[in-house]
């Protein structure tokens, strides 16, 4: 028999959690704001609850997914008894501020308490390839790690309970990040007439090159020594110049390689010029 | 037996290449400007030549990795005849246009001209996973492939004779913006003392689903329409504020996640607000 599990909050998301631990014969009770939210799932099996109150009573595990943290404590303080000896699994997203603030809040009532962040879209969740952050009370996580591999990879980040959000921020900087440098680069390869279909591909190999820099990167961050053996920080000041002068000269706006350019030279005036470019690091966190 | 080939310019790069050919059985020929950089390949079975001209004499395949197009210019000048009927395979990395100017020099010359690029350092030469970018005629790459694929995967990018160099500046653009926004993350989570080491490896495997959206954002980009049915410019312009807010209490400098969020808000300006990220890109292309 499969863990009995509630799901509070049937947005895409919510609705897409139920619908995966359904599909691998999990006894769900779902509870929404709005009722008719639940009734693709309560075709699929999902027992609906009337408050939230009744929702939690009907599981030992109970995932919220919800707006936000100030929708979450509303629906929850009318009855916050309900959540004693309960393993509550906050998939909502917010701060790390909030997330140590929730986490008070629950271990107060007795609950044991994880917060999580959802590494995909929704159409991604049920993927044992997508990725589930968590973090908070390692025997909690331990005790419903298998039923949380239904959703996607669980991945534990320790016993801070803000951790996951806050690695969730992180990781969508540099998701944006990403995605805007291959806009650029993807505007840049078009103004001659090359499609985003051509060069994305090519953009993809390469990257799996750059995460060899990362973790060599890395390695030199954790030890705050930047050996530049590889491409200093001065070369390339002087071969992103061609990077940007190749784009003004197709019309493309230059914002990003401009300020990546400033850092790098703020990276070679703080005596960085011989270093890696992982030495920028010192430029970010000093402020 | 194997194809004949000569290496000039044994820069560390230059070595590499001519070290590649060296270890797979190829007669390698090689000149340098100072004669002294060829010793360990003449060590290693190379012929050092004493001019340019004699070098290119020795081969019927001519690899070039030099400082710029000058240079390489400047020392073909005074014998440039020598290249009449070779296939010249030009390393050195320079801009579109350098490429083209040069296509037309070699092709007055009567030689065979291939333009490239080098999406590795040094001791990434000669693994098949590293991709050297090539452009130029395709009966020149198809008859040259088999060797070129010593050095790495031979990735043909068309007739353009600028095209490789091109992608190559668009894929450093990217490189940047990828480890700029690893970096700040990486700073980010490090301010709650999470390691490079600890957060690395999940911000690569993130890099996996980013790699997914690239591949559905370039169908839009293609298509100039921009659906936002996974998440909108004006929700991901909230969520930036979040990630700003966090890094800003943690004395991370923000300039990067702020251009990101300014280039949001004016393509929702646009109105661009409830399409994708993707739609980016008529900001980017549109000056």
């Amino acid at each position: 028999m499969k863990q009995s599990v509630t799901v509070l909050g049937l947005g895409n998301m919510g609705s897409a959690l139920a619908g995966a631990l359904l599909d691998r014969g999990h006894p769900v009770t779902v509870w929404n704001r709005t009722a008719e939210k639940a009734a693709p799932l309560a075709g699929r099996g999902a027992r609906l609850a009337a408050t939230p109150a009744e929702a939690i009573a009907a599981s030992p595990l109970v995932v919220a997914c919800v707006l936000d943290y100030d929708v979450l404590r509303a629906l929850l303080e009318p009855d916050a008894e309900a959540v004693r000896g309960k393993a509550f699994v906050n998939l909502t997203s917010g701060s790390p501020e909030q997330a140590q603030d929730a986490a008070e809040w629950f271990g107060a009532r007795g609950a044991d308490y994880l917060d999580g962040a959802i590494m995909t879209t929704p159409e991604g969740v049920g993927d044992p390839g997508v990725m589930f952050l968590y973090s908070g009370p390692r025997p909690v996580f331990d005790a419903q790690e298998a039923t949380l591999a239904t959703l996607g990879d669980p991945v534990y980040l320790g016993t801070e309970p803000g951790r996951a959000s806050l690695y969730d921020a992180a990781l969508l900087g540099l998701m944006w990040s990403a995605m805007a440098g291959w806009l650029h680069a993807t505007a840049l390869v078009g103004a001659e007439k090359a499609t985003a279909a051509e060069f994305t591909p090519v953009a993809i190999r390469w990257l799996a090159t750059v995460n060899r820099f990362l973790t060599r990167y890395a390695a030199q961050v954790d030890e705050g020594r930047y050996p530049g053996d590889d491409a200093t920080v001065d070369v390339q000041i002087s071969v992103i110049g061609h990077l940007i002068d190749a784009a003004a000269a197709r019309g493309v706006d230059n914002a990003l390689p401009e300020l990546l350019k400033s850092t790098m030279e703020q990276a070679s005036a703080a005596g960085h010029g011989s270093d890696s470019f992982a030495s920028l690091i010192e430029v970010l966190a000093s402020k």
